[in-house]
């Protein structure tokens, strides 16, 4: 077989998850909480499903749905998207920005991304026949170089791929920064396509600077977030995109033809869900509370903490344990401690490796001090 | 924006349903039930909910629907598919279709379909820049011609996308079909991409010819199937893929970047349900009266009714009535009767139009007497 992605194996999350599950290891690997979400979204949902809520729901989304987020994105950041035809509900973040890319990516465009890369951008991209364009961030502070943007944007520039908050870093992009990502792209054709999954969870005051603050940036901005991230449901598979009405036209284009639309009761619970506008409000204290505990826990270890200012992830560089590759590191790690990890050099094309692991803190207070304990011993 | 979808416009489905919903007509357009699924369903989905089942399934589906759908697959059609590598579930049969062909097609790879063709097809063969080659079917029994289909094989076809039991015409291929289909492709590089999606609604007591029943045509294609048309459940959005590893292997490299995952709870709520094997059997009859009671119903029309031998459509024409384009028909059959339809010229590239709409009899006896009265009045 002629393989469309000959470089793709399977997802760094499946295989440290599986290993963390043959090991019976700790599983920070993979970014999902190990505690429930809030019994009222399932009380929701079996509510609509014995209401008989089970065919196709509108290709967006349904539209008590499309409306709360109308509702809290123009709240939050200043931005009315009209629910009718800015707003469309999709089967997770992830499908948003492949369906994102699919419908507004040629042959031959150049799509900038920024490395360490989420490992979905990529093939998505190349899937499409477009050029990936790699700028590179660098440990420990991992800013962008807008620089180093402004030299990498060419005629075919298409589209830029930003995510803030960050995974894997857990950097959080300035006002500055989006104000440079304005100023880059005025008044050319690129296409912000903005990962904003982690929007609810920023650190330490700082607030998120999602390109829906900026009205003109935002017109030429396709917005993703997660309902996973922000309701500890993510294996529910739902998320949305908000963008202007043109942009959003070609997305649906493809959307339809791809997933269609999303689960009927599922959405129907959200938006129940979400007419408590501030549902959202206690996150970022919450995840705050246990990156804290997590980073104390770690302070007797040999591990060297980067800083995490929002996302459930914190990076850590472990050069003064050895001088392994981070992908053997995580392996050994997972086998021997007994904690799952995730090798950073995965979110890189070429596997540059800064000796730099991530792990996810979405996780009881106990799973945290049995991890904890046993990477102090390490 | 340059599209890349020139051609495209909303669904036919979005289009009808939604004007039957404007006008507060009966809605016999888009393909679902109009009555509930089992009450064990929905109590399954909330049982895993409230166990704490939310976060993401592995990337293939959680492994007990997996063997259940390997176990019924076999019990069905004799080929045994390996539940860990050769079957994924997916966020509908829509989206299955569309990730087969992203995996398989690449650009100028020629794609031969059947007209009328449910309307995902083609944007999808088109979006990955291979070239779509339609064979027509014509009204009255829309048999496909083998012949010409031998005469389209070409160095470049790289895959053939059939759908048995077939959406819109609710023709169902025979033994014979899919000997010449096995026959053709042999010794090829071609994929046969099988949407199976009302594989369980066959009627006269004509058996389903799925290409899992031919080990040797099983070996290159990749077969779709759909929990929402044999469950009542089309807004859940689940459906699976059932394809050799190597098939497969390429359907995952895409399908982990597309949706990555399907919704936890629900896949397990389905494997309870499947672990009754037995649940799909009684479909074809309760389609069957359902067929019975609505062609019954229409008899004193001026329709003209086609054979219905699957699926849950009943294709009519309507020339004894009228000689006025099939959409105009239906929008005035919309407004006027207050019964909506889809007009079968929407399946056809070039708006071939034979003046044949099609009805869709999943629904309550009380709404299809209400609507055939109506009908019977045109
Ligand atoms: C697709 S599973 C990965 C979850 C996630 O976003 C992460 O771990 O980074
Ligand atoms: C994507 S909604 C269409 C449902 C369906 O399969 C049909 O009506 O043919």
């Amino acid at each position: 077989i002629d393989s469309r992605l000959p470089q793709v194996g399977t997802t760094i999350f499946t295989v440290m998850s599986r290993l963390a599950q043959e090991c019976g290891a700790i599983n920070l690997s993979q970014g999902f909480p190990d505690f429930n979400a809030d019994d009222m979204l399932f009380e929701r949902v079996a509510y609509w499903m014995r209401a008989g809520f089970n065919q196709y729901a509108p290709l967006a989304g349904v539209p008590p749905l499309r409306e709360a987020i109308a509702h809290k994105v123009a709240a939050l950041y200043g931005t009315t998207y009209d629910a009718e035809t800015e707003i469309t509900v999709t089967a997770g973040a992830t499908q948003a920005l492949f369906t994102a890319v699919a419908a507004l990516v040629h042959p031959g465009d150049e799509v900038i991304v920024f490395e360490p890369v989420y490992d979905s951008y990529a093939p998505a991209i190349e899937l499409q026949g477009g050029r990936v364009v790699r700028l590179q961030l660098a440990a420990p502070d991992y800013r962008p170089d807008w620089d180093a943007v402004a030299a990498a944007i060419t005629p075919r520039t298409r589209m830029i791929m930003i995510n803030s908050p960050h995974n894997p870093t857990a950097t959080v992009w300035s006002a500055d920064d989006l104000a440079w990502l304005a100023a880059l792209t005025r008044g050319t054709g690129i296409v912000v396509v903005s990962d904003e999954v982690y929007e609810h969870i920023v650190f330490d005051g700082t607030r998120h600077e999602s390109c829906a603050r900026d009205a003109e940036l935002a017109a030429r901005s396709v917005i993703v977030s997660s309902f996973g991230k922000t309701y500890h449901i993510t294996g529910w598979k739902v998320g949305y995109v908000v963008a202007p009405r043109e942009l959003m036209a070609e997305f649906r284009k493809v959307h339809q033809f791809n997933v269609f639309t999303v689960n009927t009761p599922v959405q129907l619970a959200l938006a129940d869900y979400m007419a408590d506008a501030s549902r959202h409000e206690g996150l970022a204290a919450f995840y705050q509370a246990k990156r804290d505990f997590f980073r104390a826990a770690l302070g007797g270890s040999r591990f060297e903490l980067l800083p995490s200012a929002g996302t459930y992830f914190q990076l850590v560089r472990y050069r003064a344990i050895c001088d392994e590759p981070d992908t053997a590191f995580v392996e050994r790690l997972t086998r021997d401690t007994g904690v799952a990890a995730i090798p950073v050099s995965a979110f890189f094309a070429d596997g540059r490796d800064e000796r730099v692991i991530r792990f996810c803190f979405a996780k009881n207070e106990a799973t945290l001090a049995a991890a904890c304990e046993r990477l102090c011993r390490v």
